[in-house]
């Protein structure tokens, strides 16, 4: 099956392998890219016609997701799992429609290509568009089915890596053609709504990637991985992209042993110097986003959390030129909240995206589970709101299903839930803020200096022979509780 | 390449789906075994022959390790790397032989089936002797490499999974049929000197285990799961291994919400009865292990650590039938040292065998690397020593090379390095016996137990009443220094 | 000894020094207590006459908390901090009133003797009826305090330590007349509807017991131990306490190079032993609970979790006399959810009392939190209404407040904080219950067993061959979907 | 106060209490000081003239250490405790003195004020010097003992808090004469061979200081932190330190949701500055360090670890003023190795000091340990080498013995312990420069980047455009084996 597409059917592949050893390569790759983290299993409910018509042509006959509806919204009352119970589209919150609020968008990996496959298990998904291969029909079958979940899910924006969305070939030359192709399809298929929220290049999952792209001990991979991103930013700008995101899932080390860690991170501000020149070169106006994320699959990243990836951007001179794109499941990986990591972003002017999942407290990998925690998802909204929302970046759902999860519907359920769960995290800011304690609260702790001294301090001009006079002037210091029980109960009573 | 074997060549693929779609979870299954975390790159040294003669018969011409020699012991000042440093096999220490000591095995999965895989990244590995299939012929090839490999190495045990010395087929009885013909041609390799430490099944790769093997939700699998342990435990026997491993990878859940856990965990203990039951029938007298776990590939493995393990045993009157299986990167992961976990299984008479690797510790997953830590390799080996050895267990390396690690010697590197550092350790015991400070300072510290009160505590006659009459009469106790620094210099002086 | 050098007030304190230097380690002691995790700071508010009528004779005129009221329930609008918004003690829900439900005990430890002080800092409480002192007479305004405070509550039960109640003295015997004169006074102050939820003995603050107290390598400390544990048995069988706490915060160890492990656990399970024995003598009926804590103080304790506790119990013949209190922050730091440390101890018959706090997900060490988070407290309540309620155990607030917290009026907040999120659990559990759609998801994944063939795996009687035969005969089992994305959305519904 | 109700020693102390209201504080504070994380416990034996002509004058007859000898060099097969095993203060290593590399410093906290409490125990030690009392004779005599032990260690420096050396008084006026006066005995002890490696303010200990110094709500907090800083900084310059440290122990959160954290972090920028400002002043020419810590005390401290205290810095302009002091186990619990924050450090150019002592892999909390660990000590030393050494800063110990350890021998042992392993770390990083085999190793893997294209693309001249042609043009990339193992076998045997 997965040979197909690429080669006449009725050659006997012993001999490609003997006549087409460069060939031999794409055969794994073809194959790896279907299986090892992607769709694999065969389609079992698919319409008789898929071997010839769907598998060349890329075609389908009727819906992808025949039983499920468009989905509405409901209420909180409504017991119908593909209903929205919190997040109601046009519904005006805060000033600003709920829509325009949380800008949702659909992953193409995790929801496309994601096959249940674990460090210990194969696939387990099998969903019933899919063929088992790897081709470009495939491609763009899965690209169709893409843009019916959109739509059924009602959102306007989706994100993807350059390889989940078409085919490794043999060469770089026709792997970007592959690439081209799926791309005029998506780019019909958005029509006039819908766009990526952002696009970005996959330098991860290749063995050339294996010591890193950006960073890798090849001057070679190195290159490759320039030309890749290049390819990347066009396409995202060719699809109205509105941000480019950058994940250095092989940019770290394995062990400091082997490892020249100043030059690396030399290279890595050197190609990201590029990445910036070039986009302003085609006129890409998108937001350039850095993902940090501590670990996993390497044992150390270079963009370990939001204040170290801050740092390198000032270090190299970057600080204007990107923002963060902070996901959840990073921050408590670093061992820090996902609360903490937005606002260390706020802070230093970089929240630009939110990957919008959850990880689990007892694991110490990433689970990308769908938030369905409504303290954190209000945590998460405090922070959008305080940043007068997050466009042009938004929240995308850098979640996957449990690989247990074998329905169609539970893909439709997942991003409900957690589109709902954050919605529910808006409606309770907006409660928070309606009250008004909280915000009082803080405002009083800090009051003192509000005074002529603290104004002073907060001016420059609190210099040590000043404040010596002043605290021995004033004698010993009231110092007030901090009140944490009473704002724990404000919290929760808007949940 | 990966159909060939199965599939006469020149047939249209496609119309093999059609025909027999029954078939295609088979092509799929093998394509995962092959890819998803298993060896699957092109040969690039493979013979001008491969295609035709190695691929069809499992026959190699020449050595699989060519550049490789028998691993000789040269002592510490040694430079070479393909030499042990403090491995020397017949040396004796402590009463007996280094070899006996160590009882060293090698791992057929990770050394053999290893691909290099991670949950980002596709395999990496091109050993040449792979010709990219899933066959059984390449399944007897591979078995010859590890026989050389075994031998070169200069041990005499290994350890296996089921399914990773021999394909899947499409039915249970064409998979049993296939591992007896690669475990009939393991046994004709194995001749008189070398025999598997434990064999054990792998009940967690196929999707069919996704939610456990014998705590799976389903009967059928729970019955699948049986008839699989049943086929491993006769051919371990079969194949003189000296005890049957238990690692429930997928005996755990994902979440409370959707668990029965108190269902579950009363099939488990069914399971291992039937399978006690089953071994005597068969006349195998090796011993059980059961390989704790706390996490990974489940949020929470039911066997998450010996204490854990040991609770379960008791509590279904299981606890004279099994031995634990004690692995390093398995015990910090739950929160404990690997000698805490060896000495709690030593305590609890469960001492049965050892997965001598090691994790990363601010990493939060198994990494499954060779233990290069002295320092932890002595405690080790001081629980080893205390259990007078641990035959019929011993120590298996459950340990794999590094994703980025791709040289065919860095095969030997890793086993001569996880070798040495455990001769290392044993060395360092003898000296810390010989110098008997480390003795002497805990025998003193517990003295005055060695009183008439202390010995009538321990007898159990120290009633509340006595005790209370003795505290009133001695007063406040002298409590003496505990001298954890003393200790630690003392332990470390021996390294 | 501490005043001299500021205070020249007559009095030689070096000569008393020099005439009663056993004294000394007294007043260390004393100041100790005071200090180092207690109460310190001098009143601010104390009526003019404490120094004479209250420091004397542990009167108090007036109201200790003159501005609080008894605590009423308001429903969830209310906007009052003083007031239950969920909790509303006498209504019933699912067949109980939520009073016998939750069955809230006032800590007396964290509530009365919490003084702020951390590692890194010393006391910040400054409560008004506190004169500095660890006298008789301030043990016993204390006592008054706690009896306010638990009817302003409106709750009936309390717990304590030995040693947080009354003062230590220079001998045993005078320290049990402390005890005997506090508890006395307690007795009167309960009258006929306060009681203790449990009483335990306070063997971790004192140096003495810096090696243990059960499982200290010295026997006069073993023996001491046992003196207090059984006076603090006839106490809390005296005050009418329904259970009586093991917390071995000093049982384990800081390093297995200075430890014989195997010696020590011998020795606790003959104090638990001689502890059953003496309870038994005495006609104490109450519940003797363990509480399990992975470590701290120590590097690690030897009642890590649920299940090795269970371990220790079924090894040592123990395990009918004991039952388990499950403390959530404890749960978190072992690497468990709460609610699997519930489900632990339940499914072994041992759930017996729950410490109902919260610790920080990012936190490595315990921070006893008032419980917040709605989602956990719901898991929670699970767990107690599917054990059938916990009487004659309960839940304790083992829970303080933060280090910088310090009105009074704190101490109300935090309370009815934690008592108001576990009443919402339970309400959320009963809408979970009457919904039945979370029960049905659970009971229909495993119906599979509900068939002859699972019935008879069930009952022990599903042996390998007979299961083998019916995996042939069945053929690949069809797995479901586990539906864990579907179990998240209904019971985060019902928050 | 404390005392009263056990001693009726004819005077009321509730009348002082009542007449020197505003001294209760004092009276509070100090027994804070002396219990809650110092020293405590009575002399046992103490000169019978203690009370009188010691307690008075801090002179104490004889040594403080009478049976410790001056400690040597016996190179490692000397079992003797108390003698260097491979330290050798003066033999050169790598073209220094050992000396000179490590400039060893003793930390007065943990020495001399160390008590052994944890946050379940009351102190443990009982040092024969101590007399109960945080008296300024106590304090003066303290630091006789300090200088007798850092001459009998052989060390020529030392570091301290403020307030660690000399007693809080009534007021700022009067403490700082306290330290003063302590200060001219210090200075005068010194002679002219030892100096401060650095000093520092304690601004964590005191309740003031609960929500902060520098990022305290309260602006009476950080003019008081201003004041005590100004004058930890005079007296570190008087005293010839080389350096001065802020470790921001209260600069943090508890809880995000009472906090202003942008408003914190502009207050500690502030702080910083005004102290940059007032060191040029005074014409102190030491550096100027932040010690990373992640959090313990605070839920969260602003100093997270090395990279987020460079983005602080690069982020306020601070970046020229300051370098880093890296605490090992504070690394450890940022989610780091400590080599990975020392190369991170370096590689910012922020390397300043090393607080060289280690945690517990497996516990949440700093436990200050001495570093035993021989792997850590030498990739430690592997950065102090390629940094060039670490003058002016060095290495302390900020480490403690463990609470159960109460010899004065320990105190000893531990310190040599702590030596000797570093000093071996420093032996094997010989041992490896010389072999050579790791450096080339390291050399080798970066080759491909000494190319043409790669000088192109360090200098800044790689755009995409060109490196997309020459990806091209070169197809494939070859990526070599990493050699992991290898790496890590080299490094083993150089142990």
């Amino acid at each position: 099956m997965i040979l197909t597409t690429k080669f006449d059917d009725g050659v006997n592949l012993h001999e490609i392998g003997k006549r087409w050893r460069p060939r031999r390569l794409l055969l794994l790759l073809l194959c790896l890219n279907a299986v090892s983290s992607l769709v694999i299993a065969s389609p079992q409910t698919c319409p008789a016609d898929l071997s010839t018509k769907c598998a060349d042509s890329g075609e389908w006959e009727g819906e992808f997701f025949p039983g499920i509806p468009t989905i509405k919204y409901e209420g909180p009352s409504s017991k119908n799992p593909l209903s929205f119970k919190w997040y109601n589209a046009n519904e005006e919150i805060l000033g600003k429609t709920m829509k325009d609020w949380m800008r949702f968008s659909v992953a193409f990996w995790h929801t496309f290509r994601g096959s249940g496959a674990d460090p210990f298990g194969s696939a387990t998904k099998n969903w019933p568009w899919e063929d088992g291969t790897n081709s470009l029909a495939m491609a763009k079958r899965r690209m169709r089915a893409n843009f019916e979940f959109i739509k059924k899910l009602g959102v306007d924006l989706w994100c993807f890596h350059d390889r989940d969305i078409a085919p490794d070939a043999e060469t770089l030359e026709e792997t970007n053609k592959n690439l081209d192709e799926v791309v005029a399809l998506a780019k019909k298929l958005q029509g006039t709504k819908i766009h990526p929220l952002w696009g970005t290049a996959q330098l991860f999952l290749h063995p050339r990637y294996m010591h890193g792209g950006a960073t890798s001990s090849e001057v070679g991979v190195y290159a490759y991985a320039a030309a890749q991103v290049k390819k990347a930013l066009e396409v995202t700008h060719y699809l109205g992209g509105e941000n480019y995101v950058f994940w250095g899932g092989r940019e770290g080390y394995q062990t400091l042993l082997n490892t020249d860690m100043g030059r690396e991170l030399d290279h890595m501000a050197r190609f990201l110097e590029a990445a910036v020149a070039y986009k302003k070169k085609i006129g890409f106006n998108g937001t350039l986003l850095i993902e940090p994320k501590p670990q996993e699959p390497t044992k150390h990243q270079y963009d370990w959390d939001a204040a170290t990836s801050a740092n390198f951007l000032r270090k190299y001179g970057l600080i204007d030129e990107f923002k963060l794109n902070i996901e959840c499941n990073h921050a408590t990986l670093s061992g820090h909240s996902c609360h903490h990591e937005l606002e260390t972003a706020r802070i230093n002017g970089l929240l630009g995206n939110i990957d919008a999942n959850t990880g689990d407290p007892q694991v110490g990998w990433d689970t990308d589970q769908f938030l369905t925690d409504i303290s954190e998802a209000t945590m998460v909204m405090l922070s959008v709101v305080r940043n007068g929302g997050l466009a042009p970046g938004g929240f995308n759902f850098d979640a996957k299903l449990r690989r247990e999860s074998t329905d169609v519907e539970d893909l439709f359920i997942a991003h409900i839930s957690g589109m709902d769960t954050l919605a529910r995290g808006l409606r309770n800011v907006a409660k928070l803020i309606e009250d008004g304690s909280l915000d009082d609260l803080v405002r009083k702790r800090y009051q003192s200096f509000d005074s002529e001294i603290g104004a002073a301090i907060e001016a420059g001009k609190g210099d040590f022979e000043m404040l010596e006079k002043k605290a021995m002037e004033w004698g010993e210091p009231k110092v007030p509780s901090a009140k944490q029980e009473l704002a724990e109960m404000i919290f929760q009573s808007a949940l």
